[in-house]
């Protein structure tokens, strides 16, 4: 198969805030090859990385992402790697080239599996899907009793896991964060799994960080999500050594496959969460999830947006029985849940598992999609470089 | 003062080609405060970081990096440091919001020096801006005898140092990449400083790189830049250790402070190569110079472009008497060189500084500005995001 066309879709709600909530834009790719078509989705701002894709060349290694994908032959996996390849080096000064190409290389996966019928998993040698425990990834209350109630919400929708995030954690005092910890655990009962997750909230500073800890581990937290920037790997490597109980988890920025190596090897994380939307798609992902299986760290998804985005992250750890946690996007906004005809349904434990359908498994609404979409021009020196194309 | 407005000017060369010169086109930011204009010069692929400044948020910290800028206090170095905390926070799903910033952050450098009647590098707590040697970059030949013609001309043309970058190395054999640097030296003469750069041709292939070491020796290459793709750090470490006498450099596709740490932490770089276009500017290029001098590494600028961005890229070293070689743009093409008024011209030694003059003490030819200006519109649901702006 040739790769004939790519196309962006931007979506938007009606009203966008500053919430921490991902799931208010999205940015969908559409691929064709073959007489098959495939999606993908991109993290974040929609804008930002459809100039990656069209922009024009600034010299030899800053190609538009556009440069290494179209045309391209699209037989196998290691197409999808080729392709890759060119595209980090071809487009090695282009920043927003990884964000770019990720949504891009979903729908690749998406295209081949479903033109050899086969899931996106089998293609990445994994022979069985087994089932994940989501966990609702909620953002914390404002108030303790807020979280209490968000938690014990999470556990009456049938959730073991629940991940609290961001809000006012970090912002106030040791103490009002223990009440939010508390009020989490009290909600969600003795055996509930808890996650916390604080967003970069401390920047590089580990001991704002160690002092949360007593208080995380009193409540039973899994796992302290990205305290710090995701590219401080001293300040996590030394608050990883302060916390042998509450394990340290990162790695949703990752834009490359070293970032997420660097954070296991130097930042001593026991959680590897990638984003298939940042991280350059499935195929970089799986490469994370073999280095994790090697290294002892278990391998979580990062996903906050759409059951595309969903299906996708599922795909790199499919197959690993022992890596049973996953993100699942409790309570996205109605862009999220509407643009998916069908969705990754929990049974009635609760779980889920990467479809056993071909490609992602996921088909796309299209008259939800042209609900939410943004009309985008871009025109440089007189010549449309990008317009939102119909939806059909 | 307040940051009253910042234009995006993308300026290209009329055919850009692929070959990997970053001349061939630019995107200079104009700021105002306070009745003072500022101006600062964005690494690379111009549309991009235009979008990543005006784009629609996203989220909460997927913000268009204008939100973080606009409106803000501009009186002292500590106002611009809390400005980049807020990008690097409000932005930090938006990934090339660190490339966007660069740009805006140099031309705050340049207002707040002007307001202050004072050069950059006396803000940034220098007493002194001592001279460098410059190196003149250029590509490798597409023959030998042509590295030779090259090395011979930047010889006669004043230069002590010349890097050779890019081109055919690392595509053939080792024979082939050893009779370049022969015909590099050969062109210099025995006391000429011979720098190499690769451009991570060898992405993590440490023995691709370790075969070249012998005929980098004996050519008396000071150091080997880029060999590996800028985030394989294990690649670095392990290659570093293996060439004791042809130090590694690498350090140009740093887009934080962290990124340039690991390289010298757990990279084992000897030299460290920033691009104040990429990493976000003045400022953190002047962190990653302390950090280089308390771990005894010596830091360098990286500029292919003008010499807006040459004068920037001096700064963060501009006080640093024993880290004294800088690269020059040698060859850059008319746009680079026609749209400053003025440059950092070599004295009869050969030798440049970062200019004695207020703010970054370059001033731009507003004439040349509007010959090489490109036009962009980007529309978004109707409304004009951004319009090139007049040439005034």
């Amino acid at each position: 198969m040739k790769i004939e066309s790519v196309d962006f879709f931007y979506l938007s709600m009606p009203e966008v805030t500053t919430e921490a909530d991902g799931s208010q834009d999205a940015l969908l790719v559409r691929v064709s090859a073959g007489g098959f078509v495939g999606w993908g989705e991109c993290e974040a701002s929609p804008l930002t990385s459809i100039a990656g894709f069209y922009c024009p060349m600034s010299h030899g290694v800053c190609r538009p992402v556009a440069d290494s994908v179209l045309g391209q032959t699209l037989d196998s996996p290691a197409d999808i790697a080729r392709i890759a390849a060119e595209v980090a080096y071809n487009s090695m000064d282009l920043l927003q080239a990884a964000h770019t190409f990720s949504g891009v290389e979903m729908a690749l996966w998406d295209v081949l599996g479903k033109a050899m019928d086969a899931p996106v998993w089998t293609l990445l040698g994994y022979r069985a899907s087994y089932k994940k425990t989501p966990y609702a990834s909620q953002l914390f209350g404002d108030s303790p009793d807020e979280t209490l109630r968000g938690a014990q919400k999470a556990r009456s929708d049938n959730f073991k896991a629940v991940k609290f995030g961001w809000g006012p954690i970090g912002r106030g005092s040791v103490e009002a964060d223990r009440d939010h910890f508390q009020a989490a655990r009290e909600g969600l009962g003795p055996d509930g799994i808890l996650l916390v997750d604080v967003g970069q909230i401390w920047g590089e500073d580990v001991s704002a960080a160690e002092a949360r800890l007593p208080a995380l581990e009193a409540a039973g937290a899994v796992w302290l999500e990205e305290p710090f920037h995701a590219s401080a790997l001293d300040a996590y490597g030394r608050l990883a050594k302060l916390s042998p109980k509450v394990r340290i988890a990162g790695g949703e920025g990752a834009h490359n496959v070293s970032m997420a190596r660097h954070l296991i090897n130097y930042g001593g994380i026991g959680f590897v969460q990638i984003d298939c939307g940042r991280i350059g798609g499935i195929g970089p992902a799986k490469e994370v999830a073999d280095y994790a299986v090697e290294r002892g760290v278990t391998y979580v998804n990062h996903t906050f947006t759409s059951h595309l985005a969903l299906s996708a992250s599922l795909q790199p750890f499919a197959g690993l029985a022992d890596h049973t946690i996953c993100e699942f996007p409790f309570a996205p906004k109605a862009l999220a849940r509407d643009i998916t005809a069908n969705r990754l349904m929990r049974d009635e434990n609760g779980e889920i598992a990467a479809p056993d359908a071909p490609g992602l498994g996921i088909t796309i609404d299209m008259k939800a999609l042209q609900t939410y979409l943004v009309d985008v021009e871009i025109k440089v020196s007189g010549r449309v470089l990008y317009a939102t194309p119909p939806v059909q």
